[in-house]
């Protein structure tokens, strides 16, 4: 491996994905990406008591699908990389508890699908583990009454508003095998311009992006025209715009190769979710989903997929703070 | 590197813990180990509007201050490595954001320390960071309202529950200069035994302690005779004592090398702190201002530091969950 800039490295044996598995909510597979989710359930609760207790269950089967698809057994997985954004990632430590698997619990607000891949690559290459599991999830229903308003009480949504997408996506990691292989990990700062709105979060996300895109091709020496994707987590419209506007003014135009999860998984117009999906589940289950399946099929060869996050809470708003954002960049590449 | 059975990595150039700092509040002023911190606040507030802004400042300027007595800047930092509490770790964030440092959250609940210098660790071994930093917080004030019960309610604790450790920890993980060295990381697996009371948090996390000292004795083949302390994160005194009977039932003493730092922190008779003191803040300023010195000074030599979490939401515990537990071992050693 060899340091590149200031937030880079470039991987001397780059981690091969191995497998994914995506498994998502209703209404996400009414959207435009159904056909490449793995399982598409047909109601909130999944069976469970609870919207906790049902994303824990989404959350751990789609580690088992990932698993079985990939023909390997806990027993083979070094470590766990799971996080999510219920409070004290409470549907992480759930659904991993019985997997007798050493775990790393992280948070990264919705930037935890590549933070997960970005250390999970590093310990891979690094020798300190032959396999890994990359995880995390989310739930419309409890991301919404923890962290805005009751469901019930029907509250109006703006137009900025994003739709936590319920849904999980997991990764297995190897240093052997076959498939796409992350090739380098820009790892990002937290970037904060004063946004205080908790239905903005694309605003809030969108300067984040642009920084840590802006570092891997200054870093890389790399420029869009090297990927055939540049993928953002869940910025949505609104911050889908914003990065694309911000980036162009820094002189760096990756409109043509650009596009964002959030605004993928959902139409948007038809489907009544305003700026689009949002949530650890939204990037997770675009990238398991229809992302590493167009790189399978060799549709997609380069693509920079940078999950991004809004670093805030019910009670960092409630107290006037802004919202600080990150996003994290994994090259993923297909080298044979 | 080298792995070692299923839970551990040996390294090959173990990373040196180039300094660490500790900032604590009034309380844990007045406790045994009042003179191994670096400062001692006055009251809750540090001129702060309320207490997350409180715990925001005392991280913020702990790790200021690791900086500061390690001659470094925040540039010569590849990653930092932080978690916290609260929901979506939010002292964590706002604590670094204008670090302008890449940043991993992590939530590990109260194991977060070592949680952080195990991967700190392997990404300095691994070649991924010359410097990186790892810390973390907790603050009384702001734990017990969002956990439990408003302070103003006045409400009885029962013997059983523990005192959250206002105060913070930082370390500087280098692969070069002096100091105690990370030789072993032994990374811990969820385990749940069925409790359920979140007053009772030294019982749901002592037979994580267990698993996790049972896994590195036989990954490394040692035994306690080859440490001069074992010391647990916050197992308190009721999980101290559940800890060193399962041990011995598994036919592992380690009763004359063993202590928990919210065990030493407070003077329980004497602060009526009940069962000891918890949170992130516990064993990350007791291992960064006692244990740190005693290696220095070479009075310790080999010690086996486990940060223990108790893996539990205040949802998780009105839905009846229990509360699953994790602890991370890391290995620091004066090889010199």
């Amino acid at each position: 491996m060899k340091r590149l800039g200031s937030q880079t490295v470039k991987f001397a044996t780059p981690p091969y994905i191995l497998t994914t598995a995506s498994i998502v909510g209703k209404k996400e597979g009414e959207g435009p990406l159904a056909q490449y989710f793995d399982q598409i359930l047909d109601d909130e609760y999944w069976g469970e008591k609870s919207f906790e207790k049902a994303e824990t269950k989404i959350l751990r089967e789609t580690i088992n699908l990932a698993l079985s698809k990939s023909n390997k057994t806990a027993g083979d997985m070094h470590y766990i990389f799971a996080g999510d954004l219920l409070n004290q990632c409470i549907s992480s430590s759930s659904a991993i508890k019985d997997s007798n698997i050493p775990f790393f619990g992280l948070f990264g607000a919705c930037s935890t699908m590549t933070e997960s891949m970005s250390l999970g690559a590093m310990l891979v290459d690094g020798g300190f583990a032959d396999n890994l599991i990359c995880a995390t999830s989310s739930h419309f229903c409890s991301a919404e009454r923890q962290f805005r308003l009751p469901l019930e009480q029907g509250g109006q949504r703006p137009p900025s508003a994003q739709w936590t997408v319920t849904g999980s996506g997991a990764a297995i990691l190897s240093n052997s095998g076959s498939g796409p292989r992350i090739t380098h990990v820009t790892t990002g700062k937290i970037v904060e311009m004063g946004i205080k709105d908790a239905n903005n979060m694309g605003a809030a996300m969108a300067p984040a992006a642009v920084d840590t895109i802006s570092a891997h091709f200054s870093d890389t020496g790399r420029n869009a025209d090297y990927y055939d994707l540049i993928i953002t987590g869940d910025l949505g419209e609104v911050g889908m715009e914003i990065a694309s506007e911000m980036l162009e003014e820094l002189g760096t135009s990756i409109t043509d190769k650009y596009n964002d999860c959030g605004v993928m998984i959902f139409d948007s117009d038809k489907q009544d979710t305003h700026s689009g999906g949002s949530g650890c589940g939204c990037c997770a289950s675009v990238f398991s989903g229809y992302i590493y399946r167009e790189l399978l099929e060799k549709r997609l060869n380069r693509v920079l997929l940078l999950a991004t996050g809004a670093l805030m809470s019910p009670t960092s708003i409630q107290q006037g703070d802004a919202i600080g954002g990150i996003a994290h960049a994994i090259a993923i590449e297909n080298l044979e």
